[in-house]
């Protein structure tokens, strides 16, 4: 048994609580953040999550950050940070106005923060949190997980991933059901990088829906290569963000390397992120050939895409790895495109031409 | 230039003439089998292609078997056996009544070969046709690759495999155009390895598409999870037939481990394939809980399944690898429930609860 408190009741948070629930040993809390109170007013009122569109589950206790009380935030032993980015703030000041000091602290949200070196590739999440909070507490959560899949019990498998392996083992133990399966990973940072990447690589995966066509129907073999390159890039550019350095030749077999961009952090859950959601959508577009300014100010206009953050904060750091030979823009055809078209504020086009000459 | 003999005037040998036709300078013949009768007749009376729906280049040569000039088999530079698995021996025959001694043989041509002793490992293709023809010359062509849209000019990336690299570097510069692109890798064996399990895998994993679904829409979380899984297992497998040995602890980084099955002939290609084609039907009617043999004597009846005949050679030998300890159980959990499902003519099933444990 543990208790578990999530939060923010967005759609992860709360399907993550749905899991965590099966488990009727498990104490479950769900706390809305300020952005969340139709939510939380929803469940209060009569069990329904209005955005994952599922009922919840009545051992789970629900509260608006306003009507919280204390006692709920005492003896936590597992915090989940289930926001989406802009929340994140929100989610450590609650951990420490709390003064909470749980055995683990699991972290949904995903992101890159640029450094003040330009020379420097940019932090995960995970890094940059890891000097606010405790860092040997802090466990990733990454693979294919559509919210609203896993509230309704489909299966999947994801990667929880802590420095201390020990940690995640037994986070596993407290998630894990019948449908969600969980593999552990030593690999923090790696899948970290993986998660925000993914949203990236979907833009320039997902531009292939909207570019290659055949008889109105969408080509296949355009996606499928670019997924493949999308996650050969994806294993060089999360390499360099984990190490800081340059990763070499190109090769999962490079020393101190992580697989993680070849399991379920990012080839599996790049697999479902390209044809759903936010960031698939503004690929698709690009690849229809509109330009992201349009895209961003016309059909997605207040639309948040992570994808669209995670490049803007990669493109500061890119063209400076590029010159001193930490990354070697021969590699990273796709990388290289998608970067230029959030840079010059253009459509997306691929020139195949850029792979094996 | 080069002379290129392609052997079988099927989708993928005809879509293949088509891409080395781009070149003015190639000198392209499609030679059709005896079962090719109907297509060599439509080519040469109006250069339709029936099957493949497209129309062929005025600067591709077409045969009929029955008609071919001695003329045309001088001077070959390429081969290539661009046949489905039945029509191999034919063209293999023809290679052999023709005496010819081309600088490359290209198989396009996939499958396992079960060997007469039930501990080893089935060969490829590849490797049993090695003691037929020149080994030395042997190349294989894997990758995301719908024959009908490369034959519509639709950009893919691909791999050609040969010992020999400089050999698949050379041929690769005869068949590379501007959408068509080509990789090389000298790991050959382990390519053919991938390209008949990618038919096996996409068995399982559009099972997926069949077995799960959330008002009427298919769920993307099992399906890609699956896919994760099925690439990793690939890995393993593929390194398993290479081999012929222990192939260790499931990790990339292994001594001698190729990564064919992370990249474009496995990774790529079962993208491709899921969603698609003969394999994905069976899984898909396997996943809706049809039985193998209603599925086999009923809406796929007389249709050739690869993936069905590669389950069928590697059965011979998994019981065995597990026992020997040659092949790890609880590494290959989709494997298994794959080749269970063949074995008992059952529908398919997958405990998820076998991940992770």
């Amino acid at each position: 048994m543990a208790n578990i408190v999530i939060l923010g009741a967005g759609v992860m948070g709360s399907a993550l609580a749905s899991v965590a629930a099966t488990h009727v040993s498990n104490n479950v809390t769900l706390i809305g953040s300020p952005l969340d109170n139709e939510i939380t007013q929803s469940i209060n009122h009569n069990r329904h999550h209005p955005t994952l569109r599922v009922d919840i589950a009545d051992n789970i206790t629900c509260f608006a950050e306003a009507d919280l009380p204390e006692r709920v935030m005492q003896s936590v032993d597992i915090v989940v940070i289930g926001v989406s980015s802009p929340g994140v703030s929100w989610a450590v000041d609650k951990i420490k106005q709390f003064n909470l000091s749980p055995t683990c602290i699991a972290l949904v949200t995903k992101g890159l923060v640029s450094t003040d070196d330009p020379h420097s590739p940019p932090l995960t999440y995970a890094d940059a949190l890891s000097s606010e909070l405790d860092a040997d507490k802090l466990l990733g959560i990454a693979g294919p997980c559509i919210a609203r899949e896993l509230a309704l019990g489909m299966p999947t498998f994801v990667t929880f991933a802590a420095t201390d392996l020990a940690l995640a083992t037994q986070v596993r133990d407290v998630f894990q059901t019948d449908t969600y399966r969980i593999s552990v990973h030593p690999d923090f940072v790696g899948l970290e990088a993986c998660a925000a990447l993914k949203n990236f690589y979907c833009i320039g995966v997902s531009a292939m829906l909207g570019a290659w066509q055949i008889e109105g129907q969408i080509a296949k073999n355009p996606v499928a290569a670019l997924f493949n390159q999308a996650v050969n890039e994806m294993n060089i550019v999360c390499n360099w963000i984990r190490n800081g350095a340059d990763p070499g030749e190109g090769s999962t077999n490079y020393p101190g390397w992580s697989n993680v961009a070849f399991d379920l952090p990012g080839m599996g859950d790049l697999h479902v992120t390209v044809g759903g959601g936010r960031n698939s959508k503004l690929g698709t577009l690009l690849g229809q050939r509109h330009k992201l300014s349009e895209i961003v100010q016309g059909p997605m206009k207040g639309v948040t895409v992570e994808g669209l953050d995670t490049g803007r904060q990669l493109l500061r750091a890119f063209d400076s790895a590029i010159a001193s030979r930490s990354l070697h823009s021969d590699q990273l055809p796709l990388t290289t495109a998608i970067l230029e078209s959030i840079a010059s504020d253009s459509f997306f086009e691929f020139d195949f031409k850029g792979f094996c000459n």
